[in-house]
């Protein structure tokens, strides 16, 4: 079924008549499509839910175009990004021209789906501005954390199985719950990866979002269990090109501290709360997800 | 009443709960609001008229947000750009804001309403990356100009008029049409401002325009009058920074063509096809509207 998305999507881009954003789009690495996927095992493989997979999918890519621009990246899913390739203008562009066309379609499902996807996509893009905003300091503050993750990842997950839920007639709070504490579970997870994660080139943990600004929720509970000396010494490596001798320390602390695990402690209770929230459905493929995503390697 | 509209803008942004996000929007300099007046115009000052209006507005500021980063612009209106205060980050990030939110509140109106206004977002942004393609060298193709000016310029003022008229009960077909030459005669007098009016710091014709590659209509024209060696001539001056001479020689072969009268002939074809589609209305403000755009002055 997706392969079903996949057309949906390219008919979309026909529609545009304008042969440079097809060839454009075909430079996008398509990634692995977690909310189209959610969205067909919650709502099942109805016209309307290819539908909607196709058009949250346009979205997701939109996002990540901008993403990819403000955050400098140049790799995108191990391939170069659209603004490495093509400069930050043509990102920019077809953020826009994505995001646009992606509302419009969004007009032909029910307004109640429509609005509850929007409204995501407003989240989002708070999210990443919140996210900008925390990485000018160090951040020891969860709930700040914790409120940026929500926006900036869960909100567009969160809306996608309510508005899944609502086209296969299906209860949208629980699933809504379920999207939600999916969404929170799984960005703190990628968060862990990028420290337990060797790098490819390094063979050993990159520690890259600590150097971009980004306290994730590890370096949040390292900050709690360090004592004063220690708790300056991990600020000033904040935002920092550290020497291996300052990378070791941090994750000798983290080992000390049992940081991974209380991370992951708090990714399994996110995990557990969306399994919970969709027990009465038995959905085995939904279960899936979530099982799948804790298990990922550490 | 675009007191009115000014207030549902705010609130729109209050809904955001972000006060950065408050305080980024009051560095952006207001505009004549054309769209937000057009549309109380057409549809008459109700509820409804304000709140499109408001929405438009959103829309309108969003995409120069993202014009100004990829045009690379300094100022807006005479201030600063707010990506020459805070960074393109910030600019993208905004205008992204702007852009979901407006599209969140057009699920409030009617289906045809969302629909024509989404979909005039898309064919905007396609006409920036048109604008952007045809900077890569000289165009000399009229058709392709524009096809250009009226997805980038005309088709939100058109989209606008046609949603104003179908709130108010009027032709929304006429009103379409009405914005869309509106729009497009909007278009081609600010390229012509840009050869005529002296610039501020100069005393003399900015022409920047065409040093930043873009073809407009008076260039195309003036293309056309001239003999191989000037065509040849002109085509080395694109995208250059030209010295006073240089400019003077585009000028003056300007003048000798008569190339400021024909594309003024041009413009005043549009707005005579504006004022005929919606002459059986007898609403004398929005004739002045394409009146008073005609009488600006060269």
């Amino acid at each position: 079924m997706l392969n079903k998305v996949d057309k949906i999507i390219n008919d979309f881009l026909f529609d545009l008549e304008n042969d440079r954003i097809l060839n454009l789009y075909k430079e996008i690495s398509s990634g692995k499509k977690l909310r189209a996927k959610l969205i067909l095992k919650i709502a099942g493989d109805t016209e309307d839910a290819c539908f909607l997979a196709a058009i949250v999918e346009m979205i997701q890519i939109a996002s990540l175009l901008h993403d990819d621009v403000i955050d400098d990246s140049d790799t995108r899913r191990g391939r170069s990004s659209i603004n490495a390739i093509f400069g930050n203008k043509i990102a920019i562009m077809l953020g826009d021209i994505l995001y646009s066309k992606a509302f419009y379609e969004l007009n032909s499902l029910p307004n109640e789906v429509s609005k509850i996807i929007s409204n995501s996509v407003t989240k989002l893009s708070i999210g990443e501005l919140l996210d900008v905003e925390l990485s000018n300091k160090f951040n020891p503050d969860k709930d700040k954390y914790f409120d940026m993750i929500y926006k900036k990842t869960a909100s567009l997950i969160e809306a996608s199985s309510y508005a899944a839920a609502y086209i296969g007639k299906k209860d949208t709070h629980k699933f809504a719950l379920y999207g939600k504490n999916l969404g929170l579970a799984f960005q703190i997870i990628d968060d862990i990866l990028d420290i337990t994660m060797d790098s490819k080139t390094l063979g050993k943990p990159a520690l890259s979002d600590f150097k971009e600004g980004k306290t994730t929720l590890p370096y949040i509970i390292l900050y709690e269990a360090l004592n004063e000396e220690e708790k300056k010494k991990l600020v000033s490596f904040f935002k920092k090109m550290l020497n291996t001798e300052e990378k070791e320390w941090i994750l000798y602390k983290m080992k000390e501290y049992n940081v991974i695990k209380k991370s992951l402690s708090i990714v399994e209770e996110f995990a557990k709360s969306a399994l919970l929230s969709i027990k009465e459905y038995k959905n085995n493929d939904l279960e899936k997800i979530i099982t799948d995503m804790v298990k990922r390697e550490y």
